[in-house]
Formats: C-alpha cells, structure tokens, sequence
C-alpha cells in the first residue's frame, strides 16, 4: 500500500536502454531543463523505432507543450525529424534551390503567381506541395484543376523540368520525415497540436528533408489561420527562422494577413484564374502586392541581388509577360493543357450559380476566414474529409470584403457548384462570415511584418 | 503541408464516443478547465475497459501534472478509482471500523503497535496491508518473520477475528481499485508519479475500496519519504482528508518524521522484536510517543471519547498489558506462535553481526533515512525487486541517531545477516548516511503536525 515511491524506483532500476532513458528525459524536460542533441536524436530514432511507444511520447509531447523547449533543442528536433527518412538530393539541380511553405490558409493561390514569377527571374523551383483539408486549400488541388495536368513525376522528369525552365511543383512522395507523420498523428489524438515548438519542427523537418537551399515562409495570422494572432505567428516565424538557419538554409518568413480571404477566389479552377489573371498584371491589388512581395524575397534568397533589385525584376516578369510564359511552360511539361492559362474561359464550368445578396447596409468590418473557407468546402471546394471528392469548378468569388460599402441588395459573393442544393447551407455559413458596422473601417495592410535571423521588422 | 490545423479538426470530427471526448478532456484540463464528475468517471471507466488508450492517459496525466485538480476533481478521481472494482463491505463486523495507512517509511512498525493498543481500547481493526519494496518496509513482511504467521485469511476467517478480538491485519487481497493499478503502472513509466492530485486519489481510493468507516493517515516527511518537505506532507494530508470527509469516512492525518529511521530497528523480525518492547513500555521514548499519538487519534476515529480521554485509555493499554495480549491473540487467531511475543529470544536468530564504528567525532547532525534503509535491504531485509527473497532476521540496530554525540571507536550500529560477505555494502552505504558536526543538534520532535478537516495544527 505505501509502496508509491518505492516501487517507481525499484521498477526504474529493472529498466533498461532507450525505454528507461526515455522516462529520464520525461523527467527532466518535465522540470524544464534542455534535452541535449544526443537525447533527442536517441529520443526520436526510439520512437520511430518503436523501442519508445506512444504512452511515453504523448507523455513528452505534454511537458514540452508546458515547458517549451529553447532554440537549439527545437533545431535539434527538427533535424532528427528530417533524417528519420529519405533526405531529397537536389544537387541534381543547378543553381540555388529556393522552396517556398505557407502555414496555410483560405483562397491562397500564392505559389502559382510567385512561382513563375521567380522562375522567369531565374530562381530555381523544384518545390512539393500538398492537398487541402478542411477549409484550407492546396497547391495540389489547383494544380489538378489545370486540365491533364501530372503531379506525380518521376525524379528524373522532376529534376530535368526545373533544369529546364527553373521550376516544378509536384506532389508529395518518397518517405520524408516519417517521424513526424507518427508523431503528428500522435498530437492530432493528445490534444498536443498547439505548441510552437512542435509546430516548427513539423514543418521544418519536412522542409529541410525536400533538400532545397534556401527557404521562403509565408506565416499567416488572423481568423483563417492556425496562428490567430500576430504575436503567436512572429514567435512561431522566429522559431521556424532559427531552425532553417541552424540547420544552415537561408530562411526568411513574411507575415501575411489571413484576417481575410486571400483575394477573391475560393475555390481550385476559381483560384487558378486568379492567379492568371495577376500574373496577367490585373489581378486585386492587394493581392498582387502580397505575391510581389514574396516573390521579391524568394529571388533575394536565390541570390539574384539585394531587395529592390529583386523587386524590379519580379515587377517586369509580369509587364512582360515572361511570368505567365513560365506558369504556361510548367503546365506543359508536366502534361497539361497550357491553352486554358491563355484562355481561361476552357476550364470547365460550373453547372450553377447563385449570388448572396447583403440584407444589411454597412462597412465589412470583418470576415470570419475559415467560415469562408468552410463555405467553399461546402460547395464541393475543398475536402472535409481526406476521402472527400473535390469538384474543382466549385467555389465562392467574393464581392465584398473587409472595408467595402455595402448596400442591401448589393451581392456579397457569387457561388459556385454542380449541385443547387448545396447553396442554402453555404450561404448561411458565408453570410454569418461577415460582420458589419456603421462607421467606415481601416483595413490593415496585407503584409505585416518580416522575420530573418537578424529580427523582425513590423509594417 | 500546411496541414497543421486542418487534419486535426477533420479527425476530431471523424472520431466519436471516448476516445473523442478524452481529447477534450485533455484539451480542458490543459487549459486548466476543471472536470466534471462525469467526465472524470466516464474517463476512468473507459481507461478500465481499454477504449482510452495508454497514450491519451498519458496525457491527461502530464496535464494533471502542470494544471493540478481541485479538492472536487481529486474526490471524484478517487471515488471513480475505488469504484472501479471491489468495494469491500465490513458491516459483518460490528462498531465502527478504523483503518490506518502510512505513506511508507523506514523502521516503520508502528501498526504493529497501534493496532493492538486500539483495539485493547475497544476499537475495530480490519486491516489490509502491503509487502515492501525498496527502501521501505511493509506490515505484511514483518508479519510474516513471526513463526506460523498467516496473513492470507478467508474472508469468514478475517470478519470473525476482528468480530472476537477487535483487530486483524492481512494482505491485500480480491480486486481492489484496478484503475489504480492501471494507473500507477502507466506513471511509474511516464514520470508522473510525484502529482499530489494522483497521490493522494491513489492511496485514498485504495483505503475507500477497503471499506472501513474512519481512516488514520500517517503522512511521512524528510529524507526517507516520498514527500521530502513538511509543506509538501500538508498538502498531500490535505488532500487525502479532504477525498475522506467527501466520501463520507471521517479522516485525520498526522504527519510525523522520517528524516531519521522510526525506532532503532530497521529489518522484519528486529522490528517485531522493537513493537513488543513498545507494547511492555520499553521501546525508544520517541518511538512510543508517536504511537500513542497516533492510536490516540484512531481511538478518537473510532468515537470512543475525546482525545484526553482516548490518550488516557492508550496508555494504560500498555500499563497493564491488554496492548500486549492483543498481538498476542491476533499472532495466535491467524496461526502464529505467540509464545513469541511473551520471548522474543526465540525467534530465529541471525547468523553473523558486524558492529559499525565510528570513524569521526560529533554530533550526528542529520541521517539519510533512504539510505539506512537501502542498507538493510542490502542485507537481505528488504526487496530491491519484487522478486527479491527476504531473509527475516537480517536488518539493522541503529545505536546512535540524529542529535547523538558520538566518539571515535563508538558504535554507530549493529548489522544482522546470513551472509557475511553482504555487511561491506550495508557498512558503506550506511556510513554515507551519516552526517556530522561540532556542534550540538537538536532534533525535531517527531509528530510534526496534525490535518483535519477543520484544518491544519502545527506542533
């Protein structure tokens, strides 16, 4: 009975190897101290292994969602994660290999303007994307919405596109960071997701696994983010900054405003013409200068000058037209159908559509962004779950956003899908996205701040 | 990639039943939410029958850890605990039945004294007890050094004893509180042992399972106990009487001393020896007043007048030796040889003795209790693993103490045991325990402090 002591040391000294050593570091990361490098590379080869089951890790993960870790531990981690499986040889690739990773939000089509933007600049692209889930959208998924367009390339088709024309956006594969995947899955379960440590180090092993050199983060912030608040994505981006650098990337992360749908399109084919239309120089403003200012930074970390040399060069990739050409060329080589970048009006069309009109008069004072997003997931946009079918023509083209006028009558957005039932419950969601006010309302700027190994700089 | 977020709310909303409303529950008490009754049955319930795994328990644990419970949720985990297998039921014994548990400790043989002397005083005693392990000793073991001893009685057999001579003392025995065992199998290997909320829910749901109507809690404190610090010994004594009085067992915690070993006997039948030396009124004076306190108390548990009176009653059990004929008819009622107890000469005597000089000159200024009783399982007296054979007569006669002036050539202890080869071990791990000074030291009493649930009084 009075055994509470004993036993936990008795039980302790009969324990050998990873197992015990691990219930070691429990212990210590539980009284805040630093793990070293070798605990944490034994920590994770265990755990991979399975030498360290579930029980202890979810155990480690909860300490460390209370105790943190420092900079050097989570670079420590991150590299443990990225050489717990294949580790892509990009050497195969001329040039400075620049990758690009947004932390993922609702109508973000950046990475099919910024890409070709920098790749007419002579950046070299050869990135992997993924699939949407939920109310965030994938680079994938629009990409698919390309007619006959391939995202599964061998590595030699992959290599020999981006020797080529400087860029190739593919799918996913080979075995990068599998401890992370289980160790994903693992917090997905414990309520361990929302610490930034683990975080940064989930999404940095994946990026330093996919092997390019330098590395371009678009953190975003607000109600359509994982980070809500500007604070939380500046911590997370200092994180991710110190981890690329440590782990000797050139990384850069701009904070991007995801308060707001990104844009006006929601949705794959929707947001595809999007993109082509801003590449084609008219698309919205604010867009367009996000995309700038990414691609500016991208070709900075490719080594193509200092910032506004950068900047000038990007500008001039979409008056002339070299952007869109690039974009046209991927298509291309991987398979599809490049005539639908030029005429858009190809791609396929949606059987129905529908226009919410405002019954309230006012300013947008704020949109609920994953609502938006979930709006068009509704519609057939996005996956609720990851055996959900997409129907690429469906979405949502926004008419009014944060800080326009609004008149009752005036159409709030127009909707997209196959099906005209689905309708009812888009719109009540979407129209429930959208707060009013009475007085006129400052929309803050797209981009917010930036974050290198030397600070962070405010806009 | 950018995932994060997403894939954990389209799980959440694939999954359902338990094991979705266990990552709640994490999530909440994460947050520092506290649960609700139903919430922390459902959670025990379902950790019992498997459908909440290791790994979110493991969780949960840790976040017990970092955000603790309240009085209400350590109650409700406890209740749940005990309630999860056999409630003994004790009303085929008549009166109000008093337990008594210790947090553990070394030389500990106060039960062997207390519960004659209570029921001397017509008290009732049915008692479950525990093996040692490790540094600590355990009722049941020292029991079983007296010859014939049973401590396996049927349940006919336990009730009539305790019905005809007013105690008996036997080993644990049917399914009590299984979601304890659970539990503290999976924090002895997650390092979540040391949470005052699981402590006390741990040791509390064991005592309510064991079914008497008033509980005796004697908390250690110091170097040889699981709580190092008088504050933390409050706070655990708290706690447990806190979970008593909320199940309705009238409960009281005495915390006394074991920064020094209890009595001057550590080892099974040296500490048999030492109770019945106690019960004739020989035993060390410090020694016998923690055990009139502590029957005192249980006397008083058990609504046999106020404490002045229930103390007056205490002492003369040993004045006229109805203290003594009480262990005397317990050895026999459980098939032991009480001839024992009236000559203690004949128990089994040790084969070889080593005496322990001092190597110094001084005060004894402080004893590693942990230690002296690492140096007695040394010898054969206690279990290092739960396998261990023990040897009955080996162990150790402390003859200087804490506050003691000791010279060069003076004997610090006698070590007992079968094998000679075992005494360079003990000798040097028991040396080490030893702390010397020049200056006189004046050692703290040993009943430090009182918890009822009226609050606490410091002596």
């Amino acid at each position: 009975m009075n055994l509470e002591r004993s036993v936990n040391k008795a039980h302790a000294e009969e324990r050998h190897g990873i197992f015990m050593r691990m219930y070691d570091l429990i212990e210590k990361k539980k009284h805040g101290e630093e793990l070293t490098k070798d605990e944490i590379m034994a920590m994770i080869k265990g755990y991979v292994d399975g030498s360290v089951p579930d029980y202890q890790m979810s155990s480690m993960l909860m300490a460390i969602y209370f105790q943190g870790m420092t900079e050097e531990e989570t670079a420590n981690l991150t590299i443990a994660m990225a050489h717990s499986g294949d580790m892509v040889d990009l050497s195969g690739i001329e040039g400075i290999k620049v990758d690009k990773h947004s932390t993922g939000g609702v109508g973000d089509k950046t990475t099919l303007v910024i890409a070709p933007m920098v790749a007419a600049c002579g950046g070299k692209i050869a990135k992997m994307s993924g699939k949407g889930l939920g109310h965030t959208g994938g680079t994938i998924d629009k990409m698919e919405a390309i007619p006959g367009m391939r995202t599964a390339l061998t590595q030699e088709e992959f290599f020999s596109t981006v020797n080529k024309i400087g860029l190739s956006v593919v799918g996913q594969s080979g075995n990068l960071a599998p401890a992370d995947k289980k160790l994903y899955a693992l917090r997905d379960v414990t309520a361990t997701v929302d610490s930034i440590p683990l975080i940064s180090s989930s999404i940095m092993s994946k990026k330093l696994a996919a092997g390019s050199d330098s590395i371009l983060l678009d953190v975003k912030t607000g109600s359509g983010a994982f980070m809500r608040t500007l604070d939380d994505s500046i911590e997370l981006a200092k994180r991710m900054v110190a981890i690329g650098e440590h782990a000797g990337r050139r990384t850069i992360a701009v904070i991007t405003d995801m308060d707001i749908p990104l844009g006006n399109g929601i949705g794959n084919s929707i947001e595809v013409k999007e993109a082509i239309e801003t590449l084609k120089g008219h698309g919205p403003k604010d867009f367009t200068e996000v995309c700038i200012i990414l691609a500016t930074n991208m070709l900075y970390l490719s080594g193509k000058g200092d910032l506004d040399h950068c900047r000038n060069m990007v500008e001039e990739s979409i008056r002339n037209g070299s952007a869109l050409s690039k974009l046209a060329a991927m298509v291309e080589a991987q398979g599809g159908d490049s005539s639908v970048i030029y005429d858009p009006d190809k791609f396929e069309k949606e059987k129905y559509t529908y226009e919410v009109k405002s019954t309230e008069e006012g300013y947008v004072s704020h949109m609920n962004t994953e609502q938006c997003g979930i709006a068009s997931m509704v519609l057939g946009a996005g996956r609720e779950t990851v055996d959900s079918v997409l129907d690429y023509s469906a979405g949502i083209v926004l008419k009014k956003k944060t800080g326009d006028l609004v008149k009752v009558g005036d159409t709030l957005a127009v909707l997209y899908a196959s099906k005209a039932e689905l309708f009812d419950k888009s719109e009540e969601i979407l129209r429930n996205a959208y707060t009013f006010s009475s007085e006129p309302v400052i929309s803050r700027p797209l981009v917010l701040a930036k974050v290198t190994i030397d600070g962070v700089e405010k806009y």
